[in-house]
């Protein structure tokens, strides 16, 4: 199968922008899976959870039309990252849409930084998206940093992650190649380029988007500051066999009989 | 406080020579933590088991013995690899040693490739050796691609992860960097260095030990095809503080409601 990222550089607030740089990046782009960033509707840097709010949107908003066109024209299952209202709350969320459905939306655990004075941390547990024969995990961003979170994907039988981000700091694409060695299993960390400079705060996103393999090679890596697209075939069915050699199988071998009680 | 590690080149089956070669590289160090490889007493690649059970011993036998003198040579703590035999069983385990006396000992948990033949599985979890006031965690070898184990020994407090490691792949260096990172923990993998042709196995352990600090940077490297001693200062404070920033801490920001539960 086809996967790949488009690294695009959202400018803040401009939702219909930030629509149309994605939509003149695809083209006529063939692929079953295709991730975007983080936040890609509105940009990262809020200065207020009011600020934040304004942006926000449910399953049935502009971004969730957006991403249903756009999957319907290129056929393809789509990725990417928007502020989600749901009932009172505020979410940084993931949606996941194929061809013309919208079916789910996954809302980041870990909150980075100030974006725990905007969103409410995910209220629910990461998820396996089926779609066709193949099983999609989402995380975001700075889930990287909790191995849980890729491992509980990986467990619940994730061929891929597909890994919106907003990256400032140098950690997590060495970081990925760990978590796909220990999981054996895909991941798509699609980063954006371009800084923010709002309230107190300046970014610089890092780019360096990357597709890493089950066995921990770096299918694709971005430049660290232009907008990029790139795709990579993959077979999912390398993500499906856990056996490092005939003794050892990376699930099986857990002993979690004498691992720390995470629910201590 | 001084850490650091013997990376050696043991000759296989020769305890007296390996001792005598660790005793050698020593001469008049000074340090609190020395970490020596894994099975530094033996050598690796056993051919069966009822060989692998000629090299056994206890916590009384001749690698206890040498540990212990070593320790109150230098002042020091060690931690290094042996075949333990306990009861009916051999292990693949390694001693901490402090002063006069030995601490514990551990047994890897997670066993790579033929070593499923010779040895059992560690029967107990990981612990931590509380010395004066720093808390030591010890992993082994091929454990490092588990994450719970690492994960496991920081939650328990650990302060500093002795890793004896016998590796022949190149992953685990950079795999300690993330292992480090999410979970702010000093370590220091002791690797060994030289050839064993056995049997159907030929195996050539990859040296570059490596003292990794909480923060992910590497402080100590070894080279990958000589013997090889280093030690660093290190803050064990550092380890003990768990904030990223102002709003992240990396243990209370687990979501551990919603991992997969491993109890599972």
């Amino acid at each position: 199968m086809k996967v790949g990222y488009i690294q695009a550089s959202p400018i803040f607030g401009e939702k219909e922008k930030n629509f149309e740089q994605v939509k003149n990046l695809i083209s006529d782009i063939k692929a079953d899976l295709l991730v975007l960033p983080e936040l890609f509707t509105t940009g990262y840097t809020f200065t207020s959870k009011k600020e934040a709010e304004s942006f926000a949107e449910g399953l049935e908003g502009p971004t969730a039309y957006f991403l249903i066109e756009l999957s319907k024209k290129i056929n393809t299952t789509i990725v990417g990252g928007f502020v989600e209202k749901f009932k009172d709350e505020i979410f940084n969320s993931a949606m996941i849409v194929s061809r013309s459905e919208v079916l789910g939306v996954y809302r980041k655990l870990h909150l980075y930084n100030k974006e725990k004075l905007w969103f409410s941390p995910g209220n629910k547990p990461p998820k396996i998206y089926k779609i066709e024969d193949v099983n999609i995990g989402i995380m975001i961003c700075f889930d990287w940093i909790f191995p849980e979170t890729a491992r509980s994907l990986a467990l619940l039988g994730a061929d891929i992650i597909a890994h919106p981000a907003n990256l400032v700091l140098p950690y997590c694409q060495k970081a990925m190649v760990t978590r796909c060695l220990e999981n054996r299993v895909y991941a798509i960390t699609a980063n954006r380029v371009g800084e923010e400079k709002r309230g107190d705060d300046h970014f610089k996103f890092t780019g360096k988007s990357q597709i890493t393999s089950y066995n921990g090679g770096v299918l694709s890596s971005a430049p660290n500051n232009e907008i990029h697209v790139d795709f990579v075939d993959i077979d999912i069915t390398k993500a499906r066999d856990k056996n490092l050699n005939d003794y050892n199988n990376l699930f099986e071998d857990r002993h979690i009989e004498f691992y720390y009680n995470t629910d201590k």
